[in-house]
C-alpha cells in the first residue's frame, strides 16, 4: 500500500464492490497503421476486442453477442441493434476491467508539430495544438469505445483531462478517480487514453497512456496488467533484426532493478541495457514502467495482441503458471 | 448567492481569474437534423460556429481564421492545418464562455428505447441503452468540439459522466466544477452536453442539457445566458400556426411566477400556460428553465441560432437596452 499516497486524490473512494481483476494497455501500434495518419487497424481491432469479450464476459462461447453500439456506422444511414434480444436476458456478470490506449498515428502529429508535451499554453501555436491533440485522441478513443460496445463490452470514454487530472513537471500530480470507481461499481469498463492535460509547472503536457496504466495499477492493484503490443513480446535487440530474442521473465527485484530470468543466456543480461531498442515500442522504457507495475506484486505480461498469447494472458490463465508453449514476456517481483 | 449550496461541490473552485461572460446552449433542433437520425444540420452548425467565434474573440472581422482542428475530415486522406500561421500570432484574447448543446436526432433513440431515463442499470437493455447513448451523444459533441474548433475558438470537450457528475431522483445531486473551471482558467471553452449520468436512487438517468445550463449559470453567475434555437424565440401558441405571437418579454418575479411584459396583448397571460406547445421544443419547460436562471438575476434570451438577432444576444448588446428590431425572447428578473 506504500504508493497509495503519492500523489493527492480528491475523495477517490476505492472501496470497489469488486477488486479489479485486469488492467489491459491497447498499444497504439497494435490497434492503428502506425504510420497512417489517423487511421484504425479495423481487423486488429476487431480481434482484440472479441478477445477482451471472451477473457470479461462469463458467458459461454457459443452466446449471441449482444451489441451495445447504436450509433450509425460510418457509410451507413440507419442503425442497426438488437434491442429486443436484450429484453428477456439474464443480468450480465463481468469481472472488473479497465482498459486505457495510446494513441497510435492518432494524437502524435497534432502534439509533436505543436510541442503540447513542452507546455507554454499562454503561445497561440500550443494551446491549438492542446485543443487539436484533445480532438484527435478523443476520435480514437470514441471509436475504441465503440469497438468494444459492438463486442458486448459495456465500455464508458473516460478522458483524463475531463476527469479532472493534471500534472506537475509532468508526473501526475492530481488524478481523481471517483468517476473512474463509479464507473467500475456500476459494472462498466472504464476505457482512458493518453491525453493532453494541464500541468502545473509547464502550463500542459502530454500525460501517456504507459503512466495512467501505472497510476491506475497502484491505486486499484489488480491481479495482472496486460500490455498488447504488435510483437511477441520484449526482445533484447529490434524485432525486426533477425537474431533477436524474445525475453521471455524478467524478474524485478526490492531495489528496483531487473534482470532477465528466461532465457538463461550468460551475455544477455550485461548487453540488455546497451542493445535496448528504445524508439518504436520503447523497449527500455517498457520495461522500466512495467517494472514499476511488477514491484507492487503484480504480474505483467507483454504479449501480442490479436493472438492465442494474448487471449490466455488476458484470462488470467498465467497467474499460476507460465506454459512453455506460450509466447510473450512476464515481469515479475521476485523478494 | 443563495443557490449556491443546494448541491454537493467537491473542490469545486470558483474562483476565475476572469468571471464567464456568457453561457450558450446550443439547442438541438438548431444543430441537427431533428428526423434524421445522428444527423448533424453542417450548414447550421458552421453558422453558428462563426457567430459563436465573431462574439468570443476579439479578433478583427477580417483576421484570417485559424482553424485548431488538425484531424482527417471524413472521406478526407490528408489533414489541413494551417500551423505556420500560429507561430507569429499574438496571444488571442478571449472572454469566459461555456457551450452546453442538446441531443436532437443523437443519443434520443438509444436512450428512449432502453428506457434509460427510468433507471435500473442492473436492466441488460438499460446498461446497454446507457453505453449506447453515451457513444451517440459523445459522437455529436467530439463533431460540435470540432465545429467550433475549426472557427478558432480553443473548445474542450468535457461529458457530465466523465466529470463525475451525477445525480439523486434526477436532480444534480454531485456535479464536480474543477475540470470546467481549470478549463476556463486556461483559456478553453468546456463544451459539455446532455448525458446519461449514475443516479443514486434510480441507478442511472438522462441528465439534461437545460438543466446542466440552470446548474452551471447558480455556480458561475454568467452576465448572460443564450438559448440558441431553431424558432425567434418563445410563442404563445406552436409556431407552426399561423396566428403565434412571438413573446418578445417576459418577467419574472420574486416567487418564481413569471407574466409575458411585451407584447401586451390583455388576454395573453391568461392564456399562455393552456396554450403552451411542450412537445419539441417545449415552451413552458423552456419558459421554466429560464425563469430560475433569470431569478438569479441573469438575462437569459432565447433567440433563433445563425440570425443577426442571436448574434446581437451573443455579443451582449443586448444587457444594456433591447432593441425595437431585435427578434427574440428575454427573460428578465423583477423585483
Amino acid at each position: 500500500m506504500e504508493n497509495r499516497n503519492q500523489t493527492t486524490h480528491k475523495n477517490a473512494s476505492f472501496n470497489l464492490a469488486k477488486p479489479v481483476r485486469c488492467i489491459i494497455k491497447l498499444g497504439g501500434a497494435a490497434i492503428t497503421c502506425k504510420n497512417e495518419l489517423e487511421t484504425i487497424h479495423e481487423e486488429n481491432l476487431k480481434g482484440v476486442s472479441s478477445h477482451l469479450r471472451q477473457s470479461m464476459l462469463s458467458q459461454s462461447p457459443s452466446a449471441k453477442i449482444l451489441g451495445m453500439d447504436w450509433s450509425k456506422q460510418a457509410g451507413e444511414s440507419n442503425i442497426s441493434c438488437c434491442i429486443d434480444d436484450f429484453r428477456d436476458q439474464p443480468s450480465m456478470a463481468s469481472s472488473p476491467f479497465i482498459v486505457v490506449h495510446g494513441a497510435g498515428s492518432f494524437g502524435h502529429f497534432q502534439a509533436s508539430e505543436s510541442g503540447v508535451h513542452k507546455g507554454g499554453l499562454d503561445r497561440p501555436l500550443v494551446k491549438a495544438g492542446f485543443v487539436a491533440t484533445r480532438i484527435s485522441v478523443t476520435k480514437l478513443n470514441l471509436e475504441i469505445v465503440r469497438a468494444l460496445a459492438r463486442e458486448g463490452i459495456p465500455s464508458i470514454g473516460l478522458s483524463p483531462f475531463s476527469c479532472g487530472w493534471s500534472t506537475s513537471e509532468r508526473n501526475i500530480a492530481s488524478a481523481d478517480l471517483s468517476a473512474v470507481t463509479k464507473a467500475i461499481d456500476s459494472g462498466f469498463v472504464p476505457v482512458m487514453h493518453g491525453d493532453a492535460v494541464l500541468d502545473y509547472s509547464l502550463g500542459c503536457t502530454i500525460l501517456s497512456g504507459d503512466v495512467i496504466i501505472r497510476h491506475l495499477a497502484a491505486q486499484f492493484k489488480p491481479e495482472y496488467v496486460v500490455f498488447l503490443t504488435d510483437v511477441l513480446g520484449v526482445y533484447d535487440r529490434p524485432p525486426s533484426e533477425s537474431d533477436a530474442i524474445l525475453l521471455r521473465e524478467i524478474a524485478v527485484h526490492e531495489d528496483g532493478s531487473w534482470s532477465v530470468v528466461k532465457p538463461t543466456l550468460e551475455n544477455l543480461e550485461v548487453d540488455i541495457t546497451v542493445a535496448a531498442h528504445d524508439t518504436t515500442g520503447g523497449m527500455k522504457t517498457k520495461i522500466s514502467e512495467a517494472a514499476l507495475i511488477a514491484r507492487l506484486g503484480i504480474d505483467v505480461y507483454i504479449v501480442k495482441a490479436g493472438t492465442s498469447h494474448s487471449l490466455r494472458a488476458l484470462s488470467g490463465e498465467l497467474i499460476s503458471n507460465i506454459p512453455d508453449d506460450w509466447l510473450g514476456t512476464v515481469i515479475r517481483f521476485v523478494k
